[in-house]
């Protein structure tokens, strides 16, 4: 079968790649480093969307939509940003093909003045737009969330992870002072924080980033980081308080209550595709997807095995009545009663896909008045009465959901360490992997010969950090407080 | 008041324009061409989102996502898509920026070994992948939906009308057989006949486009066309059968039940955000927008008239009652009582804005009972008793929505005419503007040069046309039916 995934303890990599071209979430495109998100795929994806969306709106914030294109000129106006993303920057050039005898060309007499950068973030161009939009106090705070897809050239890319083309969502806001913008930095923070444990059974612990690891342009990142089974970190959100660099930039000034006029102080905070990678790293293993009830497209996939038309008529019937109960409260479903394949082959299907319950009901349960229930977190079955079945699968469907983070849970716990010295810092990396809680001395210098030393860097400050007297591992200075050293994707 | 637009009687382009800009629908952008669409015009096109989306599921289709950029060797695989496309294509040709002495440059190192283009429509990128998606009969048909931006490269532009980048959806579906195919295009054209007529409340004409007007590789294009209030047609959604042209073109083959390989057969269909324009143009009057209220992102604004927190609050508690109601039947609602600004002013901002329904109620009010209900399209006013007003509202909103209809489809039957010479055609088009229903001979030539004399062009052959004997009203041939003339946008 074609459809075996490599084991994850073989080779995690792989495992993850097979696991995401075979489920069919995403495949590689004919262009270098540009995915193509499968219906599958794209349909976890909407849901993810769809419960982000309304917490924004839920928070006050409004969708809007501005121009896939830069001009090169806006990047230079803020110097951390365009040293952030000069390297990665897809750029047009000309706006024309031409056909010749010797094939289709860019037409030479069709390039532009200025050239334009795809955008790989949008703070220029939409502070460029804020600009007209803010006059007065009265205009603030403004709270904008856009939709849309971002390019950052990347040369080594891995599906979901790290791709040219990504979709994502950038919120952008515009407020009256420098504390209203830092409590709605955090606020967003919250809320990815909630997005995840709540929705992806994802547990992730909320720090700052230091100065090298911040967004080309912030005053502080503030991030989500979550552990994925192979004990390495993945950075699930980020929300940045931008002061008032970008105000500065594009001069955007708006008059206080007072009548005196100010820089606008700014926020930006953003979610991706990435979340994708990080669900199926969360939870998956080697049979396929995992998928939490929250965010299945299906969350129960019932399967009738018969024989003739017959037996198929009366399992139709007793399926149609649960079916009606699962519309009514909400449970997502798929019946499928299809006859390309045999069950065996839609058992292996559905595992592969994540689905977190499956029934089967044949002719000997419908006898007996029970059906056949299996659980794919646990990959364990039990027959259950078809009387009450539509209950049961709910409280299942909770249970897998808690189940699902506890799991994820407990893997983090076990795989994060203390380390007091640089020698057991670089065993633990080198033997267990996870996250090394231990003293750092502020500078990026340290963090710098710590990466380079053992490829691991600072994830995360956490926030409300315990503060405790100690030495840098590293350079053995003073430091208050630990802070979370891992290896990434 | 900065907010006075140009009546349309005056220069109905500059009316246009102003209410788009003035009623927060959209902007211009610093990127030549390319539009910003704003929080308020956003929302509009996210129920029209939501409701086609809706519609495509419910015919059984599913969302997916390709890559924004298209190698350009796949343009020159279909030779009437490139003939079509390559005039208008945005190139990517550089991976990256570099900052130099002289300031940020594009780095000449970092040039693409093949040019990228950014996607004005997605065929060859899409046909591409499904190569790999289909093998066999069991794989068709592949019914997909894409919401996406797009670009393309256009020198004279209007805010939604004509933009250089524009959001829209794109369906690519793969079939086993000609008649499929057909069957699908015309199904999707009936989507966007129903979600034209039933949400936007725009009556439109089903037909098919004359061969000089077909998308550039496609066998027939369908197409919706509405009448604008200054006579002048709107194309508002095209459906594509394609033959097997990208089938052949990107090798896509399946084997079908008898284990025959055989090329696809295929279809394509889209809206964008041009609907926008259309909806604005269809309803809207010198005072603003006129929406329908099934699209508008608030159907009623609640307005307290006070003096002092003591009625504020008395309002307050009445208008509670009503919002629960309005909650419970998913009306959508505004209550503004803010005190930033004049009721005065509130009045003129919410009818700006095609809100349909206005509710005022002040203290006074409250003594009698009643309340002033304001209705946008007819701009109307009358008291209404409080008891029972939550029906009266929502008879009315369906009450709007009708007559809104009712009104585009009399100014259509208004300004359509028949013409039976070339004197007559020409004369109308002069004078009255509006459609022309007249003879033509079928063929390019002809259609070519009326375009050229008149400015009008041959909208659509319309669906169940009447049959009947007539000469070219250009060259005088024998002619079965009559075809639709119009200057259009």
């Amino acid at each position: 079968m074609s459809k075996v995934i490599t084991p994850k303890e073989q080779d995690y990599s792989q495992w993850y790649n097979d696991l995401v071209i075979k489920a069919g979430l995403a495949d590689h495109s004919a262009v270098k480093g540009c995915m193509v998100i499968k219906p599958y795929g794209y349909a976890i994806w909407e849901r993810m969307q769809a419960v982000l969306d309304g917490m924004f709106k839920a928070t006050g914030h409004s969708n809007a939509y501005f121009p896939l294109f830069i001009p090169k000129s806006f990047f230079a106006k803020e110097a951390a940003h365009v040293d952030g993303f000069a390297k990665e920057c897809a750029v047009v050039t000309h706006y024309r093909l031409k056909n010749t005898p010797e094939g289709l060309i860019v037409d030479p007499d069709a390039k532009l003045d200025e050239e334009l950068i795809v955008r790989p973030t949008s703070e220029t161009i939409i502070w460029n737009t804020y600009k007209g939009w803010i006059q007065s106090y009265r205009d603030l705070p403004l709270l904008i969330n856009q939709w849309a897809n971002v390019v950052r050239w990347e040369m080594r890319t891995r599906l979901f992870l790290r791709t040219a083309e990504f979709l994502w969502q950038e919120g952008h806001t515009a407020h009256a002072t420098q504390q209203e913008a830092i409590v709605e930095a955090e606020k967003m923070l919250d809320v990815y924080t909630e997005f995840a444990e709540k929705w992806m059974s994802m547990p992730v612990i909320k720090g700052t980033k230091t100065a090298s690891e911040r967004f080309a342009g912030a005053l502080e990142t503030y991030c989500i980081e979550a552990m994925m089974q192979d004990g390495k970190a993945l950075q699930a959100g980020t929300s940045h308080f931008l002061g008032q660099n970008f105000a500065k930039a594009f001069d955007v000034k708006f008059l206080n209550k007072e009548g005196k006029s100010e820089h606008v102080w700014a926020t930006s905070w953003g979610v991706s595709t990435r979340l994708m990678g990080a669900l199926v790293m969360t939870h998956s293993d080697n049979e396929g997807l995992v998928l939490p009830p929250q965010l299945a497209p299906q969350q129960v996939v019932i399967i009738p095995i018969y024989k003739g038309d017959e037996q198929l008529a009366q399992i139709n019937e007793v399926v149609s009545k649960i079916t009606k109960t699962f519309d009514a409260d909400g449970v997502r479903y798929k019946y499928d009663s299809t006859d390309h394949h045999s069950p065996g082959w839609k058992f292996a299907e559905y595992e592969l896909k994540g689905v977190p319950i499956r029934l089967a009901i044949g002719a000997r349960d419908l006898e007996k008045g029970t059906i056949e229930v299996h659980r794919r977190d646990t990959r364990t079955k039990q027959f259950v009465p078809i009387e009450g079945i539509e209950k049961f699968v709910k409280n299942m469907l909770d249970e897998i959901s808690t189940n699902l983070y506890k799991k994820a849970e407990e893997l983090r716990t076990n795989n994060s360490h203390k380390a007091n010295t640089y020698e057991e810092f670089k065993e633990i990396l080198d033997k267990k992997s996870g996250f090394v809680w231990a003293h750092w001395d502020g500078t990026s210098e340290t963090e710098e010969k710590i990466k380079d030393d053992t490829k691991a860097t600072i994830r995360c400050i956490p926030l409300n950090n315990t503060q405790e007297e100690g030495k840098c591992i590293y350079s053995g200075k003073p430091s208050k407080q630990r802070v979370i050293f891992a290896k990434a994707y």
